[in-house]
């Protein structure tokens, strides 16, 4: 049941909003919606505009975060976050390291997983933005931390790093690390990626480095083809202690 | 702390084994390991041989059972995993049905994050397999059932399809989500992609059909390039409701 | 030795230009050129504006063709044509049918190469603009026909079509081939591809499909990553008589 | 029409064979062909085994030299070698270094393109496996030299290195190079592709470092899709001078 100060995603009339449960008005070009309303309803129910037009509730997913969360820079993009949680096999009894919080979008999906994610942003004012995106999406599971990661300790299922990564952060993350956990890494730079392949190779007993080429297929009436532009994110390396 | 019977993977000595925790000895090329010894070990203690070589003890994670679980057939990469579990958020509040369990590996993945899986397998002896690997990776959550996913019933966040998909399927999984949730398929060719597609967008609210190209780089002495081996495997088409 | 009315490209200051040796002036920012000055030149000469700021004299290559003419549409981009010569082997040897002329740069790339190209463009108004590049091209082994290749006869080594491509275009090709002789088409979406196989594949003794994605290596002092952005572009069909 | 010692290529009865008009029988499993009866055979013509099963005579096109020529190493895919024709613009007025010559393949393609050839081998038993590919294909426009690029001199349109490259063959490529012509390199590695880039760029007005992924897309009754396998071949680097 929606509680007052959630998120609430609203979809119909061909759009999509991404509203709070508090006592306000939100104007769309198909009537005023008041958005106190929305307070006791849950997924899936119905609100309507002052001119009778319908739109679906639905409480927010993490893609939702990714679309609309206050964002800090270019968060990483869902298939690089999935390629993480896939080759380290990210669960619910894991304990999560990130480092590079940014606006918090991979804290989020990981939070959504994992037992527990400690997230370390040294820039306070990203810190600040990600604290705010996290409570938004409901994590309770998620902490903070607004320093620098080489400061970090204690032993974690997984580090993820998304960053300017240096050889004592990979070697710091092998501490972190617990036997047979991971460490992944995004680096959008071949040389970067080249560093952490390097620093990671004498102390890991896995390294490997994925590219993932991500295309949508475009279906419409002319036909269909691969959509006609690729992104280039990044590469991540996943290295298993 | 390991119990009997439990699934232990062994790392050490340029060699990786996938053993259990049972009243049995175990030969390697580097001695032999009396694998009752692992009853009551905890995951990053060493195990030795008969000829003093240690082995580190690692419980298994997600990624293990792709690599170590019985098969019956190719399964699906953790890239493809990844995406599913991305693109729709997969989380540990959801309720996942699964069809085309296969051997059980997409089932593992999303039973290690989702509160709780169905996953339909309608081939009796694969659902047999499959119930050994979901047994052996020590999940309670995930149920199999060994009959058509169209007699399913009930209300999920995500349904997840990796068959021969029909109109019906399409439809079917429709009717079985909660709105705001995602149906999510993998097709390896374009004319069943289509199909999906087709029958989707008329329903859904959403469609977004992804293919990923996925490459390894590989770093040598002699240099650093793509893996030249690139594999196809499928396109994920991810609908919301 | 560049003669009145050849087209010439300046470069230098950073800058491009497209221009042709004539009875003019071109005002640069970097003042003004006397365009006839470049009458009797050679390809590396200087020609200085009236500021003393050199620009170098280059006669025009295919490349340059395809940045500079007049467009009727998209063109063919270079790594696509460039498919179509390498999988057909294209050379000064070979006499061939070119369909969908366009503004004619495929032509202008086959005509560099081949003995003798003829190019079929229906639209009369696409196939003057192709013509007058053809003209600036220095071709004189490049024939336009403004009207259906379905009316063409003759016997060719290569017939290459890029336009709505029908069974009786595939077919047509055939009768067209000399044996030994390729059919290539290029088609952006896949349902024209499956039927350009699909007709192709019990007249040809051998049908062949790529599709080539195609990235820059973005090298700045920043880091080397791939760009960014792919295109999509098409696919080209390679058919063996 | 064919001339004794001339290369044929038979193609029937769902085979193809690459044999030499000459006095000699060639035997296959549809029964056996006198190879004399090629003499005075035009491309097209038929030839019966003894036990009268017909074969197409095909005069040899450039890709057959990439099928069937003695190897030294693998030899540039054609995609690649039509990458780097099609972004120099490589034509019949054009004069062409190539160097790391191997089996000649790619001196082949560009032999029946350019109007002359020179291509440079140092290791001896290659030069001389190049030699004989070429002879075959009867090109009399490509000079092979068993010795070091670097001692080349001369004026070319077009240099094309495939081999170990250092700057010196950068910046000697460039002292070769008309104004306009182009310099362009096939490097299977990240590491010597960001050599060339570095050497290159202080010197040519233009650098564009090129990778293509080619597929081949499959069709069968089961559906279509493509090839499972991608080769990864190298970088294209061209550069204008």
């Amino acid at each position: 049941m929606i509680q007052e100060n959630d998120r609430v995603l609203l979809s119909g009339q061909k759009r999509e909003f991404f509203v709070r449960a508090c006592d306000k008005e939100f104007s769309t070009d198909k009537g005023i919606l008041n958005l106190s309303d929305l307070i006791g309803l849950n997924s899936g129910d119905l609100i309507y505009t002052h001119l009778q037009k319908p739109f679906k509730v639905i409480v927010p997913r993490p893609v939702d975060y990714f679309s609309y969360a206050k964002r800090t820079g270019a968060p990483m993009l869902p298939k690089d976050i999935g390629t993480v949680i896939a080759y380290t096999g990210m669960n619910k009894k894991d304990t999560v390291l990130d480092a590079g919080t940014g606006s918090g979008v991979a804290a989020i999906f990981f939070g959504g997983i994992a037992k527990m994610v400690v997230t370390y942003e040294k820039r306070p004012e990203f810190a600040e933005v990600c604290r705010k995106n996290i409570d938004d999406a409901g994590l309770d599971n998620v902490k903070v931390r607004a320093e620098d990661v080489l400061l970090s300790d204690g032993e974690y299922d997984i580090v993820h790093l998304d960053m300017q990564i240096e050889k004592e952060h990979v070697e710091h993350a092998h501490k972190l690390l617990k036997n047979g956990g991971y460490l992944a890494t995004y680096t959008p730079f071949l040389e970067q990626t080249f560093n952490v392949m390097d620093a990671a190779k004498p102390v890991f007993s896995e390294v490997v480095c994925h590219e993932l080429i991500g295309r949508e297929l475009s279906r419409t009436e002319r036909g269909t083809r691969p959509s006609t532009r690729v992104c280039h994110t990044g590469y991540i390396t996943v290295c298993r202690k």
